[in-house]
C-alpha cells in the first residue's frame, strides 16, 4: 500500500466531502434571505440566489481559478479537479453576502454583470495575492478559511454597493428607521443551520488535507471550533437581547452564531478549544451593535450581512493576530486594510460604472409593488392572501 | 497496511457517503413538487413522495436487488450493504419522475401498487440488461448513472401514465392552455437544489470506487462535469427566458438546471472540463423547448417531467455517442430503444391493467376540492386564507 | 503506509461524517416542529430548538464530556476532537425529544434552565454508566446509538414535563379532546427526512470505526438496518391509517417511520436483513396505538414524541434482547429500568424544582394569543392572513 496512493485518495474525498458541505450553503442562504425579505421580494431574492450560483461558479470555472491559482495544475497533493471544485464552492459566497444586503430594491442584470466581473476578476484576484499564485505579491496575512478573504470582501462589495444603491423605499422616513419584519421565519432557521453545517466543510476542508494524523487532528479541531464560536455567538446574543427586550429575537439571535463563525474562520485552527468561545462571543456582540449602529447610519441591509459579515470579517482576521502566538497581528491589519481597498474600490468602481448605463436600484413603483412581478413574473407565495 | 483493505474500506465509505447524497433527493424531490403544485393538492405530493421511497426502497429490498443483480454476492470490492444502499437510493427516484408528472389528479393507491411492480420488477430488470447481471442478454450501452435506465425510464412511465390519467381538470379547456402557478417558490428552489447536491453522489458514486489515484480523478471529474452541465442548463435558460419574456422565470431556470443534471448523467466520467458545457446548454435548450411543445401535445404535466427527464435522458445518452471517442453511437441509440420499449410498453401494460378495476384518476369534484382532504384529510396550510 | 495511520485518519473521517448527517437533525427537528405546531408559536418552536442545540452543546462541551468520559484524552484510536463532535451532536437530541412534545405552552427560560442540567449532568450520567467511563457503575444493557441512552432519556424528561406542566389550554375540554392540526406539512416531510438521513449517522457512527473490512460491513449493515426498520415503520402505519380512517395521514405515518428508526436505534449492528423489518413494523404499530392512547390519558404531546421515542426507545431495548443471541435479555431490562428511574425522577426534580420559582407554563392568555408575539416579538408568517 503506497502513502501516497492513500493520501491522494482520501484527501480527494475529504475534499468531496468539505464541498458537498459548502454547496449546502447555496440552498441555506437562498432560505435565509428568503425568509428575511417580505413575500413581494422572495421570488426574486431566489432568483438572485440561483443566478449567484450558477453564473459565479461558471465564471470561476472558465476563468477566475486561471487567475487565482496561475493553472489547472499548480502543486496538490489530491485530484485537481477536487481542488477547483473546493475553490468554486466558495466564490458564490462573496457575491451572496454582497446580493443579500441589497435584497428588496436591487435589479437582476446588473447584478448578474457584477457577479461575472467579481468571481471572474475580483475575488479571484484577492485570492491570487493571499491563498494563491500571489502572481504581483503576496500578503503574510494569516486566513485560513477568509474571514478577510470571503466575508470582508463580501462585505466591503455590499458597503459599496449600498452607497450606489441606496436604501429600500420606505426604510428611512423622516429621520425614523422602519422595522421591516422577516416574512417566513422556518426558512430563516433551516437557512442559518445549512449555513452552520456548510461552514464544517468551510473550515475543516481549508485546512486541506486530511491524510496524516496531524491534519486529522487539525481537520476535527478545526470543526469543533467553528462550531463552538457559532454556540458563543448565539448565546451571548440570546442573554444580550434578552436583557434589552425581553423577548428571545430569533433573528438575531442566528445572526450572532453566524457571526461568531464568521469571526472563528481566519483562524479555526490555531486555536485550543476555548477560546473560540470568547471569540464567538464577541463576533455575537459586535453583530448585536452593529445592526443598530448601522440603521442610525442610514445604511439599509435587510439581512444584516454588513454585521455579520464585514464586522465579523475583521473582528475573525484581527483575532487571529491577538490569539495566535505564531501570528503577526501587523500582517493581519496589512491583510485587513489591502484587501479592503481592493475590494471596496474595485466594486465601487464596477457598480458604479454599470449603474451609469444599467440601474441597479428599481424604482419606487415596484419596490411597492414587491419585485417579483416585474422581475421574475412570479409570486413566491400566490394563493395566500396578504395581510400586509 | 493491506491495500485490499484500504480500498475495501474506502470504498465503503465512499458509497454511503454517495447514497446519503442520493436519499438527499428524497426531500429535494419532495419540496420541489410540493412548490410546484397547488396548495390543496399539496400533501397528497409530499404523502406520494413518502409512500416512494418508503415502498420502492422496501419492494428492492425483498425482491427487486435479487432481479437485477441476481445474488447478495456478486462480485464486489467493498461492502455488500453499502453496494445495496447505494442501488437502493436510485430505486424511487424512477417513481418519482413519473409520479410528479401526474401530480394533482392521481390515486394513491394505485400509484402504490404501480410502484411495488414498478421497484420490484420493471426498474430491476432494465437494470439487469444494462448495470446488472445481464441474465438474458446485456446492453452495450455506456450510461454511466442513468441518464436512459432511471431518468429516461421514469419519463416513459410517466408518458404512459399521462395517457391513461389525462390532464388535470381545468388545464386544457376550449382547446386553450390554462397557465396553474407554483403554490410555494421556496420549496420549489429548495427542492431543485437538494436535488443538484444529491447529484454528486448520484454520478460521483456511479463511479464505483475512489480507492486510487485514477479512481479519485475519475470521482472528483465526474462531480465536476455534473455541476458544470447544471450551471449550463440554467444560464442558457436564463438567457432564453429573458430574452423571450423579459422576466426570470424561476421554475424554468431550474428545469433548464435539472435538465442539464439528467443530460450529464449518462457521460459525466468521459468527457474533459469543457464538452460539459455544451451538453449540460443544449439540456437547457431542450427543457426550455419542450415545456411549451407538451403543452401543446395537451400532454399535463405539472412539474415539467417529461421535458427534464425523458427528453434530456435520451439526450444525454446519445452525447456520450457523440462526444465519447469510445462510445459508440449505435450501441446508445439501441439501448435507448429497447430500454424505451420496454419501460413504456411495460409500464402502460401495468398502469392500464390496475386502471380496469381501480381508478388511477381522481374524479373532477375532488380535483376541484383538491385532492388532500379526500385521500389524506389533512390540509397543507390549513391555518392560512386562501386568495384562490 | 502505515496502519494505525490509515485507521485514525479514516476513522476521524468517518466520524466527522457520521457528526455532520447528525447536526442535519437540528434543522430536521426544528422544521418536523415548526410544522406541527400552530403558526402562532412557529417562532417559539423555532427559538427552542435555536437554543437547544446552542446551550446544550456548549454545556456539554464545558461540563458534561467530561462528567460522561472522565477526561478528553480516554482511549480512542482517532482524533479526540472529532470524538468529542460526534458525542457531542447526541446531546441536544435528548432535550429536543423533551421540548417538542411540550411544545405551544411552555416558556423559554426555564426550559433553557432545565436544558443546561440536562445537558450538563442527567444526561452525561446516564452516557457514563452505560457508554462512558462508567465511574460508580456499568450496566450491561447493550445499546448501540442510544435507543434507552438518547430516546428513552429524553421521552422520560418529557413525561416528567408533560406531568407537571399540563396540556395545551383547549386541548381537553368536558372531556373531549379537540384535535389540532398541523400548520405546515412540507415542513414536517422536510424535518421527518433530515432525521431519517441523520439517523445513519447516528446508528452508523455508533459502530465507531470503519477502517477494517469488519468494521466497514458493520458500518454499512447498520445503516442498511437503519433504513430497513424506517421503511418497515412507514409502510405499516400507512396501512393502518387507511384501513382505520381510509386517509393517508401523512404525519402518522412519519411518525411511524420514526418510531422504526427508533426501535432499530438499540441493535442496527446486531442483525440480519430482515429482523429490521420486524423491529420496525412493530415500532410503527406501537405509534399507531400509543398516540390515541396518550390522548386517552390527557397526556398533551404534540409531536407524537412519547409514542416515537419513549415508546419505541423501551421496545427497541428489548428487541435487541429478544432478537440478538448475544445479548441477555434481562441486562437490557435492568438497563430500561435503571436509565428510566434515573431520568424520569432526576428530570421530574429538577422540573419541578425551577417550576416553583419560574413557571414553565404560559398563562393562558399567552397561549390563546400564540407564544410567539409574547416570547419572542416575531411572528412566523406576518404577512399571511389567518383562516383560523
Amino acid at each position: 500500500m503506497d502513502a501516497s496512493v492513500f493520501s491522494y485518495v482520501v484527501d480527494t474525498l475529504f475534499a468531496l466531502f468539505a464541498m458537498t458541505l459548502i454547496i449546502l450553503m447555496v440552498p441555506g442562504f437562498a432560505m435565509l434571505e428568503a425568509g428575511l425579505v417580505r413575500t413581494k421580494n422572495v421570488t426574486t431574492v431566489l432568483m438572485v440566489n440561483t443566478m449567484i450560483y450558477s453564473v459565479a461558479s461558471f465564471c470561476f470555472l472558465l476563468v477566475g481559478y486561471l487567475v487565482a491559482f496561475g493553472s489547472w495544475d499548480h502543486n496538490t497533493d489530491m485530484s485537481k479537479w477536487a481542488v477547483f471544485l473546493f475553490q468554486m464552492a466558495f466564490v458564490g459566497k462573496v457575491v451572496n453576502i454582497m446580493s443579500g444586503g441589497v435584497s428588496e430594491r436591487t435589479a437582476i442584470i446588473p447584478l448578474t454583470i457584477f457577479t461575472i466581473i467579481m468571481s471572474a476578476l475580483i475575488y479571484p484576484f484577492i485570492v491570487n495575492i493571499t491563498w494563491g499564485a500571489g502572481t504581483l505579491f503576496h500578503l503574510n496575512m494569516y486566513d485560513l478559511a477568509g474571514s478577510t478573504v470571503i466575508h470582508s470582501t463580501g462585505g466591503w462589495a455590499l458597503l459599496a454597493a449600498i452607497l450606489i444603491i441606496g436604501p429600500r423605499k420606505g426604510r428611512f422616513v423622516d429621520g425614523k428607521i422602519k422595522v421591516i419584519p422577516a416574512s417566513n421565519i422556518p426558512l430563516v432557521v433551516l437557512g442559518a443551520f445549512l449555513l452552520w453545517i456548510g461552514w464544517f466543510g468551510f473550515n475543516g476542508g481549508s485546512v486541506g488535507a486530511i491524510s496524516s494524523k496531524e491534519n486529522a487532528d487539525a481537520v476535527a479541531l478545526t470543526v469543533m471550533n467553528t462550531n463552538t464560536a457559532g454556540l458563543a455567538g448565539a448565546i451571548i446574543v440570546m442573554i444580550l437581547v434578552y436583557l434589552k427586550y425581553k423577548k428571545f429575537d430569533i433573528t438575531m439571535i442566528l445572526n450572532g452564531a453566524l457571526g461568531g463563525l464568521v469571526a472563528i474562520t481566519a483562524g479555526a485552527d490555531k486555536f485550543g478549544i476555548y477560546t473560540p468561545i470568547i471569540i464567538g462571543a464577541i463576533g455575537g456582540v459586535l453583530v448585536f451593535y452593529a445592526v443598530p449602529f448601522f440603521d442610525k447610519l442610514k445604511i439599509d441591509d435587510p439581512v444584516g450581512a454588513l454585521s455579520v459579515h464585514l464586522v465579523n470579517g475583521i473582528w475573525g482576521t484581527l483575532a487571529v493576530g491577538i490569539f495566535a502566538s505564531d501570528v503577526s497581528l501587523f500582517d493581519q491589519i496589512v491583510g485587513i486594510v489591502v484587501v479592503g481597498i481592493i475590494a471596496f474600490v474595485s466594486s465601487y468602481a464596477v457598480i458604479f460604472a454599470i449603474n451609469k448605463f444599467m440601474k441597479f436600484r428599481v424604482d419606487d413603483d415596484t419596490q411597492t409593488e414587491g419585485l417579483d412581478v416585474e422581475l421574475c413574473g412570479i409570486e413566491s407565495y400566490p394563493e395566500f392572501k396578504r395581510a400586509i
